[in-house]
């Protein structure tokens, strides 16, 4: 998407050398800072220190590094070592091992001579195809945006979401971000409200800066506003993204998730979670029960990371220094919730015979 | 109550001088600071920058700041001024107004010569009905979580409560957090969850800090966990304050309350507000529609104060310079989401029958 006017992605490929370019998250939304991965060293240092994240992002910047380590050494055992390696530098990411193991297994295959360049067009393909994906999440997205636009005729549609499921979380488009984006790019007056998404503040911090950089209108929140808003008539429509959603319907996605849905039930405004197929675990049926919730570290919540009056990054403690602190990352939104689940593949209800609808090769997987 | 073994009020009157002595609630839980207000626009001023935040003890502040404009210059002109400037300081705030129209009329009666001892005499009896009251609350919220305690035997009860309805938003004892004092008190295990409340973070700061003086066990969670909890089993019991009550039982509180009160009714937890009857607005049916909400500066988003590593206290910017933001400082939550209200003369359900029951006096308001 745009940044002052030029066209990015969060990760590309040197068109020249052997390097991969990325977009460093650690330092927005107060600088724009590209950083230039050389190494798979400084690769999984980027993935290790959250330089990027995202969980469709961080399996593509490992297949890049998986690049980088065959370009210094293509052997065998520095393949294994380098898939070692990046794999371990954010040990609960699934994606990484989806990433890693579809190109491996072929770059073991290859003769050592074609080795660095058959991972170079691997990797590549892995960027294009995460491109391809949220872009038809987009198109189907704004089907539903343009019903809304349609609705309220002249004044923007207004979308709510919360933390960051946009381009930065991706190689592009993003995938609540996704429909906004096409929206906003076929001149339906959109305006978004941002959920700041409490402990890390994703959604002040990513989602405010990519929807300014593009130029949507938006406006950030605390996660406690929606509620009232939805009651105001203020929100038409909310879009979330997940990171694991069950063969049901039933939503993991970043903590707070659940309570938009429920004010959005209550207000009758239609709530949509945004993903690429590949985050439905087709082997969960009841996400309360079944999906282990990670508790992250109690510092997020006591302290928080801004500018200060002088422009330097600054932590600054929010609580009692001995008031304990806890931190679930995610909660799970029951299905009865979800108004629907919008895929690269289309729209469905937020159950499982309609998710079997659209991805029947899941059947054999009851 | 107690900060380290000495006992405190909220604010006191001074024994010799014209003066009120108040704890700046702005600055803690990294300073505990006594300010001195000798003026009426130090007191609006106070009110307003929220050194002094809580419904209760916003009306016995503009009580003690009437007694201060009084003893500059009692005419009925200047009262009349000092009157609408404090009104002015927190437009939402019922209290404000429920206090000054306690005093102001009093003292116009009154010669002029008079009016300073009696606008002293009436703010400190303020004071101390405010004690009166919300250890009344405590002693029937005490009732409610016996019950629980007696249910879940020897573990803690788990109590859920959003924002600072504490002692610091009272004179003493508080509203929501009465009940808890009074169990911890007792003897009663109860561990307390403290929703930070964003933005101004007043359960982070103020609610932790409180019950970690007092010696009550709780541990701080981001707005946005409280649902996940609740769907855990983690949540025994919610209260909360209120800034402002309908006759029929909506409760207008600290923006986010709705959310939570929504997952208290998806999960079966019983969800009740504390509050005096000066809260209840007797004039005003539906919350939603009648109630107006403070919009408060964006700065509280985009902006947060909290300690540095140096121990300094310092003002961080989260979002992007560009980005603006939106700061509703309220929500209400409809009386179908409410199981009962805790007041003084004891528990009434959500429901103008049931609060006419205990408040027979205000038939005469239809």
């Amino acid at each position: 998407m745009k940044v002052e006017g030029k066209t990015y992605r969060s990760i590309w490929l040197d068109q020249q050398a052997p390097l991969a370019h990325v977009i460093d998250q650690t330092v927005l939304p107060f600088r724009f800072d590209i950083r230039t991965l050389n190494t798979v060293d400084a690769t999984a240092q980027a993935i290790a220190t959250m330089v990027v994240r995202g969980a469709p992002l961080i399996g593509v910047t490992a297949a890049c590094g998986l690049y980088l380590a065959c370009h210094a050494d293509p052997s065998d055992s520095n393949l294994r070592q380098a898939y070692q390696q990046l794999l371990d530098a954010r040990p609960t990411a699934v994606n990484l091992r989806w990433a890693l193991d579809r190109i491996l297994p072929t770059l073991l295959e290859a003769p050592t001579g074609s080795r660095t360049a058959a991972a170079r067009t691997l990797a590549q393909q892995l960027c294009d195809e995460d491109v391809a994906t949220n872009s038809a999440i987009g198109n189907h997205g704004l089907e539903l945006i343009k019903k809304h636009a349609h609705r309220s005729g002249a004044t923007p549609v207004n979308i709510l979401t919360h933390c960051n499921a946009g381009w930065l979380a991706t190689v592009d488009w993003g995938t609540a971000l996704s429909p906004v984006f096409k929206a906003h790019d076929a001149g339906i007056p959109i305006h978004v409200w941002v959920d700041e998404t409490r402990p890390r503040n994703q959604g002040a911090s990513l989602t405010a800066w990519e929807l300014g950089a593009h130029g949507v209108p938006h406006t950030v929140i605390a996660d406690n506003a929606g509620g009232h808003l939805m009651q105001h008539q203020q929100v038409d429509l909310c879009i979330v993204g997940s990171d694991r959603t069950t063969r049901t319907g039933d939503v993991c996605n970043k903590i707070g998730t659940y309570l938009k849905a429920l004010a959005a039930h209550d207000n009758d405004i239609p709530f949509y979670a945004a993903l690429p197929s590949s985050t439905i675990d087709w082997s969960v049926r009841d996400g309360i029960l079944e999906i282990p919730i990670e508790e992250r570290s109690a510092e997020e919540v006591t302290h928080i990371n801004g500018i200060d009056s002088q422009n330097r990054m600054t932590r600054v403690r929010l609580s009692p220094n001995d008031s304990p602190a806890a931190n679930p990352a995610f909660d799970v939104t029951p299905r009865r919730f979800m108004t629907g689940i919008i895929t690269e593949r289309g729209v469905a209800r937020a159950s499982e015979a309609s998710l079997l609808d659209l991805f029947p090769e899941q059947q054999v997987n009851l």
